[in-house]
């Protein structure tokens, strides 16, 4: 097998399909907003810590600064369209719940409600925030998790029951088992 | 559907799959190494920067800071039980590449190995390191980019024909697709 030599950007039209979150957050006045999150991965068990990635040029990126805190909340397949239309509408000119029929529920420990139609959900509260070149990865510390009743499977997330989209580029994937360790 | 608290160690039971990637590393005397690793994204277009997580207690952790040079590379399907013998065994005591029967071949502009048996590839040096909690997360700057002949479609890695392996614990999974934006 030839491999070839390629300059793409962005260089992760080549990388594996990432999972796809929701990650809600709030303005100081009380009003949430939904972003779309590609860039996004556990880091640390304890302290439990996740990364996700947001471009300064977004709307939630200024809100997550301001209040230090977001939740991350895990879609089920049948959410695909509104994780589309949440990630490519802005919150600047949008009421995102509104538009995606997607319902707020309060979170217990944090300002950002959670969507009550995902699965799973990690409160966050900002450890630390870098930059790193075009996009600022904010380490939120998990304060509190919440998944639906019934999606629990041995101490996991039931991940076929779930099926969580991942994408790259324009293309959705759920995951398909292939094997049991 | 009711919502449940949930206090899990670690809480990431609960998020969305992580696609798996195989990062090679190499000693200062130029002994490759291989780790298996869950935590990895794309963090910024420019400069092209990709995010992995490696923890202080393994072996490559050490390799990656004294030499700043790593290499993700994307396993396809057919690797599944590489990618586990990889994150299983120490290149302390273990030559993963002749156990694995993995293939190391130059890269062209770091030092640790591309895996040959891997789809694509991004050679890498590190731009900055943080440490997170109980991991520490390196930031490479990706310095080149390959990938297998064939495997490109409209410019972006053919997803549907490498089937690059995502898992939560023992369970491993390909992407099926769902939706087309």
């Amino acid at each position: 097998m030839r491999k070839i030599d390629v300059s793409l950007t962005p260089f992760w039209r080549i990388c594996p399909p990432s999972s796809i979150v929701l990650v809600t957050c709030i303005t100081q006045d009380g009003k949430p907003n939904i972003i779309t999150i590609g860039m996004n991965m556990p880091i640390s068990a304890k302290p439990p810590l996740i990364a996700i990635g947001v471009s300064p040029r977004r709307y939630s990126h200024r809100l997550i600064e301001e209040t230090g805190e977001f939740v991350v909340n895990v879609p089920p397949k049948g959410l695909v369209k509104q994780v589309i239309l949440c990630g490519t509408i802005s919150g600047r000119e949008h009421e995102k719940f509104e538009e995606a029929g997607l319902t707020p529920i309060a979170a217990s420990k944090v300002k950002p409600p959670l969507i009550k139609e995902c699965i799973s959900h990690m409160e966050c509260r900002v450890a630390a925030e870098y930059k790193c070149g075009d996009h600022t990865l904010f380490i939120g510390e998990v304060v509190a998790t919440h998944i639906n009743e019934g999606y629990l499977k041995g101490g996991e997330l039931d991940v076929l029951k779930a099926e969580p989209p991942s994408h790259r580029g324009r293309y959705y994937f759920t995951p398909h088992l292939i094997f049991k360790a």
